[in-house]
């Protein structure tokens, strides 16, 4: 990467092309055109050419692009090659099935501790990683050199824990809490309710209920 | 609405502007400029008018957008004014995370049931909600007009749920299994871990590690 900054739409779409590139190879394909890969992500080729040229460009005028050396490169755009260490701040549902999310450890996630303030659970292990007390959260950050803090706690918690993840030097956030919560470090607010609200309007788009 | 066709990108933006307009109504603001709504939502003046155009143009000039008013037209553009029936198939965290998630309620989503293979929890009820057998989806939907179906069951098993969703006569689905499945009938596939891979590439933007 040239340093040059890439707009939030472009960055927004990496994943995307992560995940159909990733089909594409696993399916045995080994090249595909702008247009070919535009049509099935439903983006235009322009588009795609446009956004794959931010990056350095990998296509080639009559050929178009090579899957898996695409692949790599997205992969390494996206940080991909590295390994992060990952705590999760509440250890419920959200917690819990984050944990157990497929697909995070191969993609180089991989969460060392839960933490939570239940008496019940901290102390206890869920899936084989240790439960936490919160009040060790600042201490296990720094001493672990932990990158990326999941916050699923309850939502009157959030701010709080994003601002003793970010004092303990935490380099990312990932907020699952629906409320946004600030800090000074890079931070994803997850709005798991926004995707139903493009599904309802689609229901409504159809016409009668 | 006028039977416009819509973009894909002006939909995925109406649920930051519902949730934006929200915060503002909450906040006790009465009206907003397309600017100040543009910057708080980190999109450029001409495009927030623009989208919002889209659905019959709500502000005036030198005045901006009664938030309130803007807020109730973009609700009922997504169809929050109506109720909806839902179930959940796969009663394990993600589906115990759905069925508590708050907010869902109040913006109309009731979920009514939740359906697994698990011999261990059919029969039992969770968040006073019975668990029934999937054997039992087909008639359950048929029978009670339901409207959206949730997958929250393990991967190989997405497909054949969504197709006897859609047999069943359900509206929309919802798909939280991190594969891509297809149905003939308006589907949004979840994929959580798109903005962990934002996150992780603005990790890697911010320079060393």
């Amino acid at each position: 990467m040239n340093g040059r900054k890439v707009s939030e739409a472009v960055v927004r779409r990496l994943p995307r092309y992560y995940r159909r590139l990733e089909l594409l190879k696993r399916k045995g394909v080994e090249r595909i055109s702008s247009s070919e890969l535009a049509q099935q992500m439903n983006l235009n080729p322009s588009q795609v050419r446009q956004d794959l040229n931010c990056f350095g460009g990998f296509g080639q005028q009559g050929y178009g692009y090579h899957v898996s050396t695409l692949f790599d490169e997205i992969a390494n755009i996206l940080g991909l090659t590295q390994q992060y260490k990952l705590v999760i701040v509440g250890a419920g549902n959200i917690g819990q099935a984050l944990v157990q999310y497929e697909g995070f450890r191969q993609q180089g996630f991989m969460v060392v501790a839960l933490f939570d303030v239940n008496e019940k659970i901290v102390g206890s292990e869920i899936a084989g990683l240790p439960v936490l007390h919160v009040d060790e959260l600042k201490q296990f950050i720094e001493e672990n050199n932990v990158d990326i803090g999941i916050i699923a706690a309850r939502r009157s918690a959030a701010q709080d824990i994003a601002d003793t993840m970010a004092d303990a030097g935490i380099r990312g956030i990932w907020n699952f809490v629906p409320t946004d919560v600030t800090a000074d470090v890079p931070l994803e607010n997850v709005h798991l309710s926004d995707s139903m609200l493009v599904l309802s309007y689609r229901l409504n788009e159809q016409g009668e209920k």
